[in-house]
């Protein structure tokens, strides 16, 4: 096997990772004197502000997944690879992947950060994480599973478990979940199983700070609150999960919930590679770089996005929100830098520009944190949904999108709610 | 566990199978006082003739998969419920799942028909069948697999084979999917994989028979093989396969291909349930019912759909062909026929009106055969295209549909080429 990358006369730059990091330096790279090489596992690109909705029912996969090809057929000199890399060798400037290995001029690694499951074995093999598609398509597979459990369960406490639905983490994600959770709970379930009673279904964040939300503000955090509640959405304030058998969650004040779902949003760490200095590597498994994404120790080496700890800017120095924006705008600078650093130009330090922060709760229900004002209610809500809209690649998603939202809103009928597995064999 | 079935005072039909067959019956019994129950391993009806579209990436599984509880939420006295059975009781009217025992007054069978791989345990372990859509889904899994393997292979013969696709059986499926295939290859592949020559890509239908698509007559058999060779498929005709071990497909004239990717549509075998007396099958696992679709043996199981094999219609003495109209007619018959069987009426007998046949291949490439005319073309494919968007469940459904098909007419452009598998915990 070989990547069978040809080679050319420009610099390689080599993007491990295409999120929205590896995404944005990849397009800005674009038809610039380098050829640009991305690997990833996967073929698509993942919206992950809405992987929510994949999971709820609310939109397609499909909708949020964009064809690495389909996104550079624009560009020369461009190659994507399905492949995953196992070790990077910095005095070769080389990875080797599953597929071979390939040499660099300059790496990028924009690897973005998974599930965090703090060690526990358990929580691991039992917990339904969301950081993927493909976990938002088998938590969709899941919840609806449990439906069906629930109406052929025998004994009240089996039947109890299947309706319970204990969310750990307390930011935009596990809020976002909750939300459209008891929307579904309130508007659609009981027309779908007339034989249930859907009052019993119990919908819990565990939180294990005193506040949801809390990169934002105490007043966004308390309209979180406030807008949960009023959808029957119960929070476990200053709670912390210590370990969950598949059918029963425990808390570090020894209580416990009978639950089969226990959906993972609780906390992330850097997908890491081998071959790197042991000493690279800082909290949360995030890769400490210079102002310019540098890493110290190799300078071919960038670090972009969620898995990167830049250095030197003064309002962040535990590195930046694991967030869209900052990895963006990572990706955009470092495009610029590569080109400055091949026409031997001094590079420009990243500043994170914060564009605002949000969170949808529910129909008409958004917190939202924009640099010069602070707002609640349904003109937040609209203000998410046009963001987000605008972020999504292609037209035809967007107008897909829109027509689910648009269906969902009037009809309150989520109409996706489907379990289906692909059947797969070996390849 | 238990199916949880309340007990009420009409008399309770249990139907096994939600396919057209299945769903007709149940959209016709409707509020009529029965109490109806539905079972099926899936929670929605699967739109099969558009299966291939899934495969080849032009539609996405939501667009042709319905779920049963949105379909009855408007009917009282009916239940589904997502189980397997596992036999039937005649003597005891009763059923078991995997969930539990149930109770019949009248049974109704209407399992369809699954893959034939005729015995043989290799075809069946590594050739891909679209019988459904988790196999649909795999298969597109697969095909986008495939290129990305032929780019990073090494050696020649194992391009080649990741570039061969081979589909066994010549009938509707195995035409429509070669076509839309062939269609990838000239319009969106090329552009998809600058580095790749697609000239290479082999797309072989092998046909036990000397023309395509044998239950319409030779003029539309010519075209499709003419529309097709003009795509350039190529075509085996009396050729049967005889074994396939993943990495090359033999044939009974002991000629051989190398293929990574053996699609198969080339049979179907009535699914069966144990506990039905062995004399009631009959060819292809068809069970022999009468002219009412009535079982001999057991006056109270009714048998709809491809596992039926109707007696007393005398222009079909081998039975009904198996699709989705016989299935449809049989399941509205046979509603009518169990109210009258509860009026103690007369029972009225099944004849099957042949609505027409069509099968497309491409764009604007279409054969149709209507009763009184056959053409084909550019306005069969009209036809064909109305025709299933038409039968298609629900206003958004038809909407996107529509949305994707004139979307990748204009553009070239099949969107959902995605790479996707749901990561699915033990339930």
């Amino acid at each position: 096997m070989s990547l069978n990358i040809p080679s050319v006369k420009v610099p390689r730059v080599v993007i491990i990772g295409g999120g929205f990091a590896g995404l944005e330096l990849a397009n800005e790279l674009g038809n610039k004197a380098f050829q640009t090489v991305i690997l990833d596992r996967n073929n698509h690109h993942q919206f992950q502000p809405l992987m929510y909705q994949v999971a709820t029912a609310g939109l397609e996969p499909s909708s949020i997944a964009f064809p690495f090809r389909k996104i550079f057929q624009k560009f020369r000199h461009f190659h994507y690879r399905m492949v995953s890399v196992l070790k990077i060798f910095p005095e070769k400037k080389r990875l080797l992947t599953d597929n071979g290995e390939i040499y660099y001029d300059y790496l990028v690694i924009a690897t973005g950060a998974g599930n965090n499951f703090f060690g526990n074995a358990n929580i691991e093999k039992y917990a339904m994480p969301m950081k993927s598609i493909s976990e938002a398509l088998a938590l969709r597979n899941t919840i609806f599973q449990r439906f069906e459990n629930a109406l052929t369960s025998e004994e009240e406490t089996e039947k109890q478990a299947n309706l319970n639905f204990a969310i750990v983490g307390g930011g935009p994600t596990g809020v976002e979940i909750a939300g459209a959770l008891a929307e579904m709970k309130n508007a659609v379930l009981p027309k779908d199983y007339p034989e249930m009673d859907f009052t019993k279904m119990r919908i819990i964040i565990i939180q294990g700070d005193d506040r949801l939300l809390s990169a934002m503000s105490p007043k966004s955090s308390e309209k979180a609150d406030l807008y949960l509640k009023e959808l029957g959405v119960e929070i476990l304030y200053n709670t912390r999960v210590t370990d969950y058998d598949g059918a029963s969650v425990t808390f570090n004040n020894h209580d416990s919930i009978a639950t089969k779902t226990l959906i993972w949003a609780a906390g992330v760490i850097g997908n890491r590679i081998a071959g790197l200095n042991e000493a690279v590597y800082g909290p949360g498994g995030r890769i400490f770089v210079n102002e310019f994404n540098q890493c110290a120790a190799h300078e071919s080496i960038f670090v972009i996005g969620d898995v990167a700890n830049v250095q030197g800017d003064e309002l962040y120095p535990n590195g930046h929100p694991q967030m869209a924006q900052p990895a963006i705008q990572q990706g955009k600078l470092l495009a610029k830098n590569l080109v400055r650093l091949q026409n031997n130009e001094a590079m420009k330090p990243f500043k994170y520009k914060n564009l605002g922060n949000m969170a949808t709760i529910g129909r008409n229900k958004a917190v939202v944190e924009l640099p010069n004002s602070k707002f609640q209610g349904f003109f937040a809500w609209l203000v998410w949904l046009v963001v987000h809209l605008r972020s999504i690649i292609g037209v035809k998603n967007r107008f897909i999108i829109l027509l689910n939202w648009i269906w969902n809103y009037f009809t309150y009928n989520l109409s996706l709610r489907l379990i289906i597995r692909s059947k797969d064999k070996s390849l």
